[in-house]
């Protein structure tokens, strides 16, 4: 046993090359990340997604493989568009939430005007009962 | 050719079994269905993972095989993973929103007290007016 091999060639029983595509991204100390995406997509056929994509993009590749095919073990049925569907829904639920908030707002600030609107005209009604009281004692 | 043959056989140039795995969710007239979970996961893994669920829930697994397959085919590097990331910032984006505007909600209310208060200390200031104007009508 080479204990030099990345964790896919380990798990598919050969030689690890030099230029093994899958080397880098699948370190032997974590042989859990190949099984995963081995079981769900097959060996051959991440190697031809990796081999196709420029050498810099390929960790970023593998590393969103591997959640992709953790979330289908987890949920064979709806896998990661199970979780799209369920984020969707959580937007939905704080967009509506955010709409009746707003609605709120718009309705304080309606009773702030009318409290605005209210209190000026008790500061006029003030100053028209002063000048009739004043009025009275010139007159009384 | 066997114009009953599903997507899958047809690709597969294979006969359509009576019991084929594929037939019921990959029809002859949407052949890119297929196609895309090929290139993706393979035949047999996708008939694997179709294999090993309940006949009711199949329908919903190869629908959501071909929608994941779909987001890879469109975006190699983050395939679905990337919309969910997406999404989690939408996420994140509403909520700092909906922080926002609650907290838009509660100056408002402030506002709203501190108007009341001042209402209400203009009618006593008011009642005191029309009392000492009267007072000093009195006195005058």
């Amino acid at each position: 046993m080479n204990p030099g091999r990345c964790a896919a060639c380990r798990y598919l029983r050969r030689k690890c090359p030099p230029d093994c595509i899958f080397s880098p991204h699948f370190p032997p100390n974590v042989p859990q990340r190949f099984v995963s995406v081995h079981r769900i997509y097959g060996a051959s056929n991440v190697a031809k997604l990796l081999q196709q994509l420029p050498s810099h993009l390929r960790a970023e590749a593998a590393e969103s493989l591997c959640l992709e095919a953790q979330y289908r073990i987890e949920d064979p049925v709806y896998g990661c568009v199970g979780l799209v569907s369920s984020l969707q829904q959580q937007i939905q639920d704080t967009e509506k939430q955010l709409a009746k908030t707003r609605a709120e707002i718009a309705f304080l600030k309606s009773q702030a005007r009318l409290s605005h609107a209210a209190l000026e005209g008790n500061l006029l009604d003030n100053a028209v009962n002063i000048n009739f009281s004043d009025h009275q004692s010139f007159h009384g």
